[in-house]
């Protein structure tokens, strides 16, 4: 384990199953890379809309190979889950204004852990509604709220202040911009539908929008930041920071010499 | 090692980045794992738009997350390579009739891999140019054919059947059903776009279509399929083959105990 500071910052929506993996496997390695943690709760489907991304589900093909990846993604990272019977994209919005309500009520972080995986647990796990009060008051307290503090984040997680705030953590995902180094040194940067997208002379580094769904996992060390789509760049993510991984479950090592 | 006879096809096209990645790393654990690896030369356009799927550099955001995200991958994969200056859908169509003709010409296999290999240092190493008879004839003759060979497959690549036989590699892909396990018991599969796409009362197993993109990589072993979309799935390829991963470069282990 280097000693550098290590900064993370997790964006995530509990209707979105890769968020989940990439939550578990960033909690047990907090301390074995000694990285500096935040979670930060936004919705999904501001982020795909707001990207001009296509919803994972709008392409039969690529459904059918997350349920497929999923099965034995899940399976490997140790966090069983199984495929709901119905995904609504608007599933979650309910859900995260009651995540954001216990972030900004400014419960301990452990709370906010317990209560996002309650919810991944009920939707992606016992197949349950994440959309009703009842539903998020037992998530509560399942995750050791007590009745009182449940009503209370329900009540909160109503009020404009929430609703604002979980648009403006959305916003800030979608508007991370990170220094793309461009090259070569003169170029029109085409993309691949043939747009030219910048014209410049020079090599430049130049801060992008590169947010298009979730996981996004926002990286800093030693003055440098990369972003990470999924949840499957962890080993990359070593690298980075110059850390070991040993698979996604680092107290039984997968990944061996 | 296990003694398990593993059949790996790679369906790739050199416009693919993520391609060239998957193939490097395949090569180079095809004896480390006793894989039997089965190159597909294919047409990325043709499986882009005949899944219905977004072209990478349709999204902004997208485009530079891979721009960002290939220069630290390409780096740890031991596979240096640079944003070609414009890169056009259409551009590999005549390289990959080329490196069809070759496959088909039933040379051995090490000249479709020095070929292949070559096609992708042109377009992300050394930025030239991948369309013309010229490059074509280039990247043959640096691969070991003579110029004999090259000026009599460069006609072949022209030919009827040819262009046939990469449109039917191509719609292999595409078509590839693997069983899927749905879950639960009885549901409406709901897509997010919300779409009822079956409904059915039993626990399936069902083949699917799941190729959107390359690298589309289809393993077998023990009578079990699986396919994998993209260069970062090998830790679970190894996981599903019952097989050992230390890293994109076997020879200098960066994933360690």
């Amino acid at each position: 384990m280097s000693n550098s500071r290590k900064g993370v910052k997790l964006f995530y929506d509990v209707i979105s199953p890769y968020s989940w993996l990439a939550f578990e496997v960033l909690c047990r390695y907090r301390n074995v890379w000694n990285i500096d943690l935040t979670l930060k709760p936004a919705y999904l489907t501001g982020v795909i809309y707001g990207s001009g991304n296509q919803p994972a589900g709008a392409n039969p093909s690529k459904l059918m190979y997350m349920v497929s990846d999923l099965k034995l993604t899940s399976e490997y990272f140790g966090v069983p889950m199984f495929r709901p019977s119905s995904i609504s994209e608007k599933d979650s919005l309910n859900a995260m204004r009651f995540v954001t309500a216990i972030a900004e009520k400014g419960k301990d972080g452990d709370t906010l852990e317990r209560v996002s995986r309650e919810l991944w647990k009920r939707k992606w796990r016992t197949q349950q509604d994440i959309t009703q009060p009842a539903s998020l008051t037992d998530a509560g307290l399942k995750a050791g709220l007590s009745a009182n503090e449940v009503e209370e984040i329900l009540t909160l997680s109503k009020s404009q202040p929430i609703k604002d705030k979980l648009k403006s953590v959305t916003e800030e995902a979608l508007e991370y911009r990170v220094s793309v180094y461009l090259y070569p040194l003169s170029f029109p940067l085409k993309c691949l539908c043939g747009k030219n997208i910048i014209k410049h002379p020079y090599t430049i580094f130049f801060p992008f929008l590169q947010c298009f769904g979730f996981p996004f996992i926002v990286c800093n060390v030693n003055g440098k930041a990369k972003v990470f789509f999924g949840s499957d760049r962890f080993e990359l993510m070593a690298y980075f920071f110059g850390e070991k991984w040993v698979g996604p479950q680092p107290d039984k090592p997968t990944v061996q010499m």
